[in-house]
């Protein structure tokens, strides 16, 4: 069987614009064969669009012969183009149908489909993923990359409102930016080159040229671990700023997400209807919690953890349980725990100006004031057993005029995973590329 | 010389905001030293933020003496915060200047520079490179990444308002999207992976779900020439649509330039002034040329060139004569110097449905119907040497209902130049990666 062309047909309307009102109207739709019922004389369609999915009903009365055999023809996910008369029907599934006058068989599928794209028969996750472009038509994938689009463009709103300029740093680093730890190395012409783990350097110093700045993007991280929570490529929305500090930048986090959970309660409504998600509510400011508080409220259900200790995943299980349905700030770290960049308190040394924003055991953000003198930065980097050599493009800089400066990385997809309540951060990445997934 | 400390000081006001009629206010700045004439008992600092300069004027008569000799300590690019009264002053530069009542300074900048931060003195381009952050702080390359970021904007409002759906596709792929050529290999754990050249294969799949997408981001192109305006990482813009062909998406192109010229126009006047560059006015649709139409008009101008070649950067430079300050399309390719996912024409094998967007002598954009049956795109990858197997990921979407679709791929970086008239591309990357730059 040949395709069909589509020759000089244009859509009119996406299905959802199909309602009652338009009874008697001629249009022209596109999609995929959702659905088929052959009753033999009469046979329904469910055809499904980017926007929804609607009815064409035909029988052998109203219908053009030929066009009956055609639509006889059809299996699922079939690529179709239907021109027809819009039908208000009470009986119908959306109180109105089409009924077709021409159709145009678009594209073929072959049969069995490796999974049910209607999500109606569940699939491991492996499964899923070799087949990502059938599992992303189900209806829960749809609402999951909706949102994730309006989490991005409300991101980019705040920043572009709050006066940051978006920027676009390199991937390809000749040096390790926060040590040589989990670098995919690259090989570029004669040299061995890495792939950027962030833009933290480059952005920072960028501040003593923009002020204030922003990067949404891809990033990567060759760690071993295999988590639900981990991707070895991940976007990261990177803001810094000049002449601010920790607290001012902990407002812009706070700022950001009560504006993100607004957006998309008010323009994503269906979509979380489909993932039964409700969106917290939630007052700023936000609760913001000591990593000495935080220490506290572990040892205090039962759990085994030192003062000066990072937070272990189990650790942050639990925290997850103290804090449920809740997004925090833990602040106030030991200087220890973070990378070389972050300024420790002038006042108290072990202390830095460090934070964590969090939701649950998730943790979403990282930022904090940074060291802007560039002794202080040459003995940080010697603390935690780094080569200022390695660092001297970057040290130059701390000599043009490097003011006081603040900022943090926020994962994109962790805050996806958390605000969409799902577990495993592969649901809210298209192609997701982990320890041992390079495919699709 | 210890630094101050930011403490509680914050910006109250960016230098631009500063006018005649804050005459007497109480304001707080922040920015570099762009300048100072010391006359003895009279200082004038010029300030400099990411919006302006102001001048600062103090005198030992009404300035306190510890400010007074802090500010007589400043140098060029030092890092400073002013508190200090407005005054309406009729002789200063923009009619108004700041008399300090206190002063920091939070950062020092070493002497000599190795750059003008002015952009008085030119470099030459690998001078400027090294020290871009001190490069980047002229008035030229503020206005540029200034326009480059309403550039980067009304794509993205265009292509968000007409319904487009952005997505994040991976860097790290497991083979060649448009065969092996120019390729970065990457270590990844045990395998060997490489650098995506575009999205290409994946946003086609993805217009089997979302039917309308795009991506904008950097790739990778391992090519060893060493030009003006190639560079190795460079930022696209990418667009696939569902249900339509190389004309729909050739007038997506030409609404979106529309609108980004119209935008800059209207807000980045001043930085166009800054650069010396007149937007162009244009009007759609934009000329359309064919390939054998151009093929002749080089003819006409005793370029020598076959019918059936591609177009060499000598031919492009001739046709930059030809068509002097315009933004053009050039469509009907011949098949042949088209990669293997483009759509050949139905009633003439030989030529196929792509087009080139150009400006004057460079090409900004280039796109096309793609194919869309499986056998095709079998056929196609044979002809051009590829081992369909190679594909197996990508041929496996085309059984699942892969619908007519067409697209493009836009070199942000190549538009930002051709639009804001550079001879270099470096000139409007903020840290450039080329055959021999890896750093900084």
């Amino acid at each position: 069987m040949m395709n069909d062309d589509l020759g000089t047909w244009r859509r009119t309307h996406y299905t959802n614009m199909i309602t009652p009102n338009l009874d008697g109207a001629k249009v022209t739709l596109f999609g995929w064969v959702q659905e088929i019922r052959d009753l033999g004389n009469l046979i329904f369609v469910n055809l499904r669009d980017k926007e929804g999915v609607i009815q064409i009903t035909v029988t052998t009365k109203n219908t053009d012969a030929e066009v009956f055999e055609k639509i006889r023809k059809l299996a699922r996910e079939f690529v179709i183009g239907v021109n027809g008369l819009v039908k208000k029907r009470d009986e119908a599934p959306r109180g109105v149908e089409i009924l077709p006058q021409e159709i145009k068989i678009l594209a073929l599928a072959n049969h069995p489909l490796p999974l049910d794209p209607t999500g109606r028969v569940p699939a491991e996750i492996d499964v899923r993923l070799d087949a990502r472009i059938l599992d992303l038509r189900c209806p829960e994938s749809q609402a999951i990359f909706k949102i994730r689009h309006e989490i991005v463009s409300t991101t980019r709103r705040v920043l572009s409102e709050t006066g940051h300029l978006e920027i676009h740093t390199p991937r390809i680093i000749a040096a390790a930016a926060e040590g040589g730890a989990s670098l995919f190395p690259v090989e570029y012409f004669e040299e061995t080159a890495y792939l950027a783990q962030s833009p933290e350097l480059y952005k920072e110093e960028l501040i003593s040229v923009f002020e204030k700045v922003y990067e949404i993007g891809g990033f990567f991280r060759a760690e071993e671990s295999h988590t639900r929570r981990h991707l070895n490529e991940f976007i990261s929305v990177d803001v810094e700023e000049a002449f601010v500090n920790v607290n001012d930048v902990m407002r812009l986090q706070e700022e950001l997400i009560f504006h993100i959970l607004k957006d998309i309660k008010n323009k994503c409504s269906l979509q979380l209807d489909t993932l039964g998600v409700k969106i917290p509510t939630i007052e700023l400011p936000l609760k913001r919690y000591t990593y000495s508080q935080v220490i506290d409220q572990l040892k205090n259900n039962d759990f085994k953890i030192e003062w000066g200790e990072d937070l272990s995943t189990p650790a942050c299980r639990v925290l997850g349980d103290i804090h449920h349905k809740e997004f925090y700030f833990i602040d106030e770290w030991p200087t220890k725990t973070r990378p070389f960049y972050i300024k420790p308190r002038s006042d108290k040394n072990e202390l830095c100006e460090a934070f964590d924003f969090m939701y649950e055991w998730i943790e979403i953000t990282s930022g904090g004031s940074r060291v802007d003198d560039p002794n202080q930065l040459i003995n940080r980097l010697r603390e935690q057993g780094l080569n200022p050599e390695n660092f001297d493009f970057h040290l130059k800089t701390y000599y043009y005029g490097m003011p006081p400066h603040a900022g943090w990385g926020m994962g994109l997809d962790r805050l996806v995973m958390a605000i969409l309540d799902r577990d495993n951060i592969r649901d809210v990445v298209l192609f997701p590329r982990d320890r041992v997934r390079l495919k699709p």
